[in-house]
């Protein structure tokens, strides 16, 4: 079976489709998939949905970087989200045939790779972290590019790879490997945003709730409920079916029932099993009973 | 994405190893991908589990009828698993980029060439049936091999492909399409035979119950507990989850919980995809929204 592995960059270029296409067709040109591009012109960036073998994603992101180095200059740079460089955040997603380690190795590769080669700073992130303190993305890219100088002077924010002061225009970048995130939402049958508050503060991590789950209670006025919105960023240790079943109990102690929940983008097979598992109490379930995988695993290398 | 269709030829050999290796070996040689091999000698029978486009089962269902009309004589052969021929049923499943349809078409190409090639009848069954009597492969079988000669005399059972009578050694053959089946068994946690009889009595087809469903009721003796064993042949049209529901209500009538459920065996993505999406009560979700189905439809043709 061939490893696949995702990738999500983001760049930091919403408003230019010319230097955005010119960027996909740089990453397609090394053979690497690319399964979705959103250019967003009020974030002034654009996210890239790659897959491809360990090889090809070698190839593929010092390519992304080649062109945005080049056409992208964070001097001009101005949008509603936080951004550190001309390539932003490149995750690296472990989806078949390949594990974290291997996700791990990669992001340092072709950290390395691109110091070198585009001499802009890297800092690793999130599995692939040298320290503790800087594994939150949010925790690194605070100051954004305005404040990155100053912010590198310090120790402990040295790169991992690259020079010690930022690239004049493309800043620095934030590569690593993580999980495949879940957006999950669930709506309840309340136009009582005070509950989903509630609940979203009970069941997030930052307010002593699930280890894996972002949360935000919203209001959803058009329709005249609310929504509890969700980040699950990594659903093997905090399954779906954990996190619905603790909201929906939550929101039972204000009388309150779960109108529906939804999925918003992607979700991995994984992740549906392991809740249909959990549901049917199937005893000594295995990914291996499913019979796409043993399809795929029966397929020679590509 | 290339069309994945799943065939599941059974044959009329189970003690001579030599044989069904030849078969297996004609088989790989035509492309197509060998999941498993179940070869049983009680039953004197062996399970192939092959996947391939349409193209690749083609070719690898008339190899197969190559070695078992040569190798296998049904005048001599004994077990304890009804059988009509030498290659005795050939249903193919739609997996993945193939429907139904596909799968109808293939059943009689390949039907009409292996009656041509080897002189053997061939009745389509379940979704590829020419009329409803014929539907059902039990319906099909019974009289068994001793008794073909006598059973294609009467009009309704003429062959859709073929001679009129039996081929001397190897009989006939059964080839059709249907969906994948999934077996799968509930545990009560009771040592009450006649609960498990009376819940697979209440939710089967054959007694009023769920359409899509044949259930037994069956002690397992060793553990002191009973189970509700069950073939599950649609599982669009009827779902794991409400099969499961369905059992444990009936079950709390007779104050039994579930202990837990067991799959035997494969089961298809999309059949945990839509349990997970009603137990979330996930709105609007499609298989789109699988990363993984994303990806291999990203793919180029094999």
């Amino acid at each position: 079976m061939p490893r696949l592995i995702e990738s999500v960059p983001n760049i930091s270029e919403g408003r230019r489709p010319e230097v955005v296409e010119a960027a996909v067709a740089a990453v397609r040109a090394t053979g690497a998939r690319v399964l979705d591009v959103q250019r967003d012109a009020d974030h002034n960036r654009s996210v890239l949905t790659l897959a491809g073998d360990e090889t090809t994603l070698r190839a593929a992101i010092p390519a992304l970087f080649a062109v945005a180095v080049e056409r992208i200059d964070l001097r001009q740079h101005k949008g509603a989200h936080p951004r550190l460089g001309a390539v932003d955040v490149v995750p690296f997603i472990p989806i078949e045939g390949a594990t974290m380690a291997d996700c791990v190795a990669l992001a340092r590769a072709v950290g390395e790779e691109v110091a070198a080669r585009f001499g802009v700073p890297v800092f690793l992130y999130e599995e692939a972290a040298s320290a503790a303190h800087r594994k939150n993305l949010e925790d690194i890219r605070r100051g954004e590019f305005e404040g990155l100088a100053d912010k590198m002077r310090r120790a402990e924010w040295a790169p991992d790879f690259g020079p010690s002061s930022p690239h004049v225009s493309a800043g620095a970048t934030v590569i690593g490997a993580r999980m495949a995130l879940i957006a999950y939402n669930i709506n309840l049958a309340t136009d009582r945003l005070d509950v989903a508050k509630k609940i979203a503060s009970a069941i997030r991590q930052s307010s002593g709730g699930l280890r894996y789950v972002k949360a935000m209670g919203v209001a959803l006025a058009d329709r005249g409920i609310v929504q509890v919105s969700m980040n699950l960023t990594n659903y093997e240790k905090t399954p779906v079916f954990r996190v619905f079943e603790l909201v929906k109990r939550e929101a039972s102690r204000y009388g309150v029932s779960i109108l529906e929940s939804e999925i918003v983008g992607l979700v991995p097979a994984a992740a549906l099993a392991a809740s249909a598992a959990w549901y049917l109490q199937i005893e000594g379930f295995s990914e291996k009973q499913v019979l796409e995988n043993v399809i795929r695993a029966s397929a020679l290398p590509q």
